[in-house]
C-alpha cells in the first residue's frame, strides 16, 4: 500500500496466462506482485490512479482470445488485463487530471496503474452518488443502454419492447428507461431470482427464466400477442431468431451484444432474417465508444432520475482483486446478479 | 379480342391450382379461357384495362404459398393470379382514370382485368420510353432499387458496394446507381453470361458467378480488400452470411430481399451476425410499396438518365400469356437475364 510519501508501491495485478478459447476460466488469469512508480513523468500527458472499482464487461472475453480483425486488440500473456475502472488520481502529468481528481475509464487491473491513453478518461464530477456507479450506471454499461435505447431505437409511448440478459448492468436500465417512456417492457434473464428481480425491483411487465421456456418462439407470442416493436438484443442466437418471428412492422433491434455466441467455436444459425423484410425491420449494431460525446446529455437525465429514485441500479460487488477472475468469468455462466464489479481499494 | 364496339370479350386467365410449397412450378399454373365485361359500373370506383406487359416478381411465390401472418394475402386457388403490369384504361368509373390512360400497378393475370383497387395504379405520362419500363426500371423494382440504395444507404463517393442478383430487375440498376454515385461496385450472378452484361453492359467494376465460387467469403475478401461499405441484399443466405465477414465499419445493409430462401422449407442459418455488433453495421429491410409517394421524385432523377443513355435497361420480355407461368417459375432457378416481362396484348 501506498501513502502519501513513498514514490513506489507493491501493486498485484490480474495476469492473461494464455490465449483462451470457448469460455474463459479463473485459471485462465493469475495474480502476482509487483511494483509500480507512483509518478507521472512530466511531459508524458500520463496519469498515476488507484484503482477503486473494476468493471466486468462481456466484451474482455474477446480481448482474452487471439481474433483477427477485431475492434479492440488483444491482451498480451503475461500482462495484466485492462478494462474499465473507478480510480483515484495520485499524479498527472496531463493539464486535464490532477492528484485526488475522481475518474472513470479504461485502467488495469491492478492496484495502480499508470495510465497513458487518457482519450476515454472521464472526470467524476458527482459524488452524491456510489462510486461504483461510475462503472455501472454511470459509465460505460450506462451509455450502452441509453444510446442502444434512446438514440437507436426512438421509443415511442405504447410500443412493445424485449430486452435479454434483462437483469445485468445494460439490461436492466434498458427495462427501466421503457418503462419511464410509457412502453409495455418484458425480460429474459437466467434464474427465478433475476426474473423476481426483474418483476419487483426494476417494474418489468413480465419476465421470464429462459432456462425453463422450451420453446423461446411460443413465449414471446404469448407475452406479445401484438407482437414486438423493439427488441434489445444482448444475447443474439435462438432468442433473436425467437423475436424475428415475432417483430411488428417497422420494428427495431439495437444490436447490443451477442453474449450466447461469443464462447461457441461455431456461432449458431439464424434462420429467420427474412422477417427483416417482411416487417421492415432495422437492426442495428453499435459500440458504445463511438457515442461518448453524449455523456454529458446522459449525465443530465440519470443523475436525478438516480436521486430521486426512479432509476434503481443493482450491482453484485466482488471484494479484493484475488476474487476478480472468477467475477470476470461469471458474466458468461450468469453468476452475477445485476452489475458485476470488484472493489479494489477503499477511497 | 375486344373492338371498340362490343362490351364484353374472351378472357384468358392464368389460374393458381393449388397452394404450392418449394419452388413453384408451370404445372401449378395453368390458362383457362373466360369472358369479361369491359364496363365499370358507375359510382364503383373501378376501371377496366386491357393488360399490356406483366411483371413476375419474386415476391408472388408468397401468395402461391399459404403463409400465416403474410405482408399480403395469398392467391386463391382456382382464380387469376394478380400482379404489376402495364395496361391501358378501356373503361373508367373512377376519377382519376379516363379511357385511353395508360396505367401501371396492381392488375390480373388475364387480357382484360376490371381494378376495383386503384390504390398503387400510377398514370403513365411520358411515353417516349418503352412502355414495358414501366413493369421495370420505371414501376415498381426501379423504385425498388432507388430506395433501398438511396434512401436506406447514403451512399457516398468512393465507397465500396456489393450487391447480388445483380443481373436482374433490381441489381442492374443498383449496380448503376452506384456507378453514378462514385462508388466501386462489385456484382454477383448466376451464369457467365450475366457476369458479362454485369461487367460490359452495366459497368460494374467487377462480378462474379457465385455457382463458380466455392468460398464466398474468400471471393469477397479477394474483391473487397478494403471490405464492403454498402451491399444490397436480393439473395440472403450463405452470401449474406460471407457479407458479415467482410463488413466495414458502419455498413449498411439495404435487405430487399432473400430470394435464395424463399423456397426452402427450413431457411438458411446466418452465422456471423456478431459482425453487426463489431462493424456497427446497420441492415435495414424494406416493402417499396411503403415509399411510392417518393415516386414523382425518382421519374425526376431516372427519366433524364434513361432518355440521355447514362441508365441503360435489359428486360427478358416473354410473348404471350401461355408463356407467362414459365416466365415467373424461371425467376427462381435464375432463367430470366434483366426484367422479366410477359408481353400480353399490343397497344
Ligand atoms: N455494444 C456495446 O457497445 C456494448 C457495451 C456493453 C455491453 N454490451 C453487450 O451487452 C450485453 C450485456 O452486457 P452487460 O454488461 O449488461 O452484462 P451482464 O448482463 O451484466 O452479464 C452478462 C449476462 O449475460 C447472460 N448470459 C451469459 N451467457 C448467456 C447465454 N449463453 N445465453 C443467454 N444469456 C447469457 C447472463 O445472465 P442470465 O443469467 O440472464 O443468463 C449474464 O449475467 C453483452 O452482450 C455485452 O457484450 C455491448
Ligand atoms: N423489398 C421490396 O419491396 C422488394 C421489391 C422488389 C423485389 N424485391 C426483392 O429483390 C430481389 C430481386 O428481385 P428482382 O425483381 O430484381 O428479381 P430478378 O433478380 O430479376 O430475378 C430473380 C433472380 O434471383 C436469382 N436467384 C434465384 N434463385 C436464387 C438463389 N437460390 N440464390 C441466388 N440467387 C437466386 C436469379 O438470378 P441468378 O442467375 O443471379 O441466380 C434470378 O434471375 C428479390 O429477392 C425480391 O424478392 C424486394
Amino acid at each position: 500500500m501506498a501513502t502519501g510519501a513513498i514514490d513506489e508501491a507493491s501493486n498485484m495485478k490480474v495476469i492473461l496466462k494464455h490465449y483462451v478459447s470457448g469460455s474463459p476460466q479463473e485459471t485462465d488469469m493469475h495474480l502476482t506482485a509487483g511494483t509500480i512508480k507512483l509518478k507521472a513523468s512530466a511531459g508524458s500527458n500520463a496519469v498515476v490512479v488507484k484503482n477503486l472499482f473494476l468493471s466486468c464487461d462481456p466484451y474482455m472475453i474477446f480481448k482474452m482470445m487471439k481474433l483477427e480483425r477485431h475492434y479492440s486488440d488483444p491482451y498480451t500473456p503475461g500482462s495484466p488485463i485492462t478494462g474499465y475502472g473507478v480510480a483515484k488520481v495520485l499524479d498527472s502529468a496531463h493539464p486535464d487530471f490532477k492528484k485526488d481528481d475522481l475518474v472513470w475509464g479504461l485502467t488495469g487491473w491492478e492496484e495502480y496503474s499508470l495510465i497513458t491513453e487518457t482519450n476515454h478518461m472521464f472526470k467524476i464530477r458527482h459524488t452524491d452518488v456510489p462510486l461504483s456507479f461510475y462503472a455501472g450506471i454511470l459509465g460505460m454499461p450506462g451509455m450502452t443502454a441509453y444510446i442502444g435505447f434512446y438514440e437507436l431505437c426512438s421509443p415511442q409511448k405504447g410500443e412493445y419492447v424485449f430486452v435479454s440478459a434483462a437483469c445485468g448492468a445494460v439490461g436492466q436500465l434498458v427495462g427501466q428507461f421503457a418503462k419511464l417512456q410509457g412502453c409495455y417492457v418484458v425480460g429474459s434473464a437466467g434464474s427465478n431470482e433475476k426474473v423476481d428481480l426483474l418483476k419487483n425491483k426494476f417494474g418489468f411487465d413480465e419476465a421470464f427464466n429462459y432456462k425453463e421456456e422450451p420453446d423461446f418462439t411460443a413465449t414471446l407470442k404469448r407475452l406479445f400477442p401484438e407482437g414486438i416493436d423493439i427488441y434489445f438484443d444482448n444475447v443474439g442466437g435462438k432468442m433473436l431468431d425467437a423475436v424475428l418471428l415475432n417483430l411488428r412492422v417497422r420494428a427495431r433491434i439495437a444490436v447490443c451484444g451477442m453474449i450466447s455466441q461469443y464462447n461457441l467455436e461455431q456461432p449458431e444459425g439464424v434462420h429467420n432474417l427474412t422477417s427483416i423484410v417482411m416487417k421492415q425491420a432495422r437492426m442495428q449494431g453499435y459500440l458504445v465508444f463511438e457515442y461518448y460525446h453524449l455523456y454529458p446529455k446522459y449525465l443530465e437525465m440519470i443523475l436525478p432520475k438516480i436521486r430521486e429514485e426512479k432509476v434503481v441500479y443493482v450491482e453484485d460487488i466482488a471484494d479484493g482483486l484475488e476474487n476478480a477472475p472468477a467475477a470476470l468469468v461469471g458474466l458468461f455462466s450468469g453468476r452475477n446478479i445485476g452489475k458485476q464489479v470488484v472493489a479494489v481499494n477503499c477511497l
